[in-house]
């Protein structure tokens, strides 16, 4: 598939790297035309990966993931516009952290609101899809660092969730939880302030969240 | 032990019961000292379990669980009053659900602060321990039920958070996490939206979350 990745971070690096391995043809968007960072990683990942304008990779993708921090995420999706993300899938895998005030980071959006809801509203058009935001990106491309834990998945269209989950299964995860529509982002993103909690308690970033008990419905 | 249980909901009804059970002295409190679901309660339970106000249970016990709906949990611990609860352990099991605006629920308060915080305020010589509230109260009482979650628990004072460990593990909770002191509150209480969620896609309570992965610090 043609992939975009928005962002240069470390979340971007690991998805793009991961998705190269794949076999996937990968471009990595930032602000400017010449990022170095993002040109150091297309010239690291040999053929399949290349790199442009956040614009630029979006144009050249059906599927895009949003991996700036969040304070930067709707401006990233602005700069590509509703008409370059008409009909493509953009999975949105980045938490509205605000760390101004100081440590621990609080949330910039929440409770009636989450950021997936508002990259949604920017570009109507597309099939939002919010996952991977619940696990550092390490796990992100290897649960197996943290035991499985589970995954959760929200947006609208159910098609572009299927074919997200095809995605996560070829990252290897095994255990995927449909939430429902994108509203229930909010539940993902406000699971940030007790991850944050625990990582501060347990020294690194290799856990995730397991469901665990009666599960039905599966 | 000699315990209060403020709230006669199905929160307080299950913990007192499973209180009495393991031999404490149980007295479930609420607002008025003749209520008949809690005189009811008293009656089914013997000789261990007696009934009164809010402020006749903190006042016979030397640890407060608050299980009434999180919109009355303040109004409950200010009927006690500070020093109705002084030095004494509160348990708060409670979570701030605002459903006036419809299902699913959001939060009265989150993000930058936390129902914990607020009865810890309230009450300032109390030492105010948050745990049990990322669970449905049949979970609380039985974690088997939900194949054996992570409980979590936040407090300001390592004492009186060792009590709780201890009471939790007399309900059979085999996986503990200190997550720090009551600020840390923000987190668990934050999941409640993700949890409602998932009650909706499974259909039923009887789930928990297990943090899973290299858990170092254990």
């Amino acid at each position: 598939m043609k992939i975009a990745v928005l962002g240069t971070g470390m979340v971007g690096e690991a998805l793009g790297t991961k998705l190269v391995q794949l076999g996937h043809h990968v471009t990595m968007g930032s602000r400017t035309p010449d990022n170095q960072k993002a040109a150091k990683w297309a010239k690291k990942n040999g053929i399949n990966a290349s790199q442009g304008t956040f614009s630029d990779a979006a144009a050249m993708s059906e599927l895009v993931f949003a991996c700036t921090k969040g304070e930067g995420t709707l401006d990233a999706i602005h700069s590509v516009g509703a008409a370059g993300l008409e009909e493509k899938v953009v999975v949105d895998v980045s938490n509205p952290l605000e760390f101004s005030p100081g440590m621990p980071p609080s949330l910039l959006i929440c409770n009636t609101d989450s950021l997936g809801e508002q990259v949604q509203k920017a570009v109507p058009s597309a099939k939002v899809v919010k996952t991977l935001n619940t696990v550092n990106c390490e796990v992100m491309v290897d649960p197996t660092r943290a035991s499985n834990p589970t995954m959760f998945i929200c947006g609208n269209d159910s098609g572009a969730k299927a074919k997200v989950v095809t995605l996560l299964k070829s990252f290897g995860w095994e255990d995927i939880i449909d939430l429902g529509d994108i509203k229930t982002a909010r539940g993902t993103e406000m699971l940030l302030p007790l991850w944050l909690s625990l990582m501060n308690v347990i020294g690194n970033a290799d856990f995730g969240f397991k469901v665990v008990g009666r599960r039905k419905s599966e």
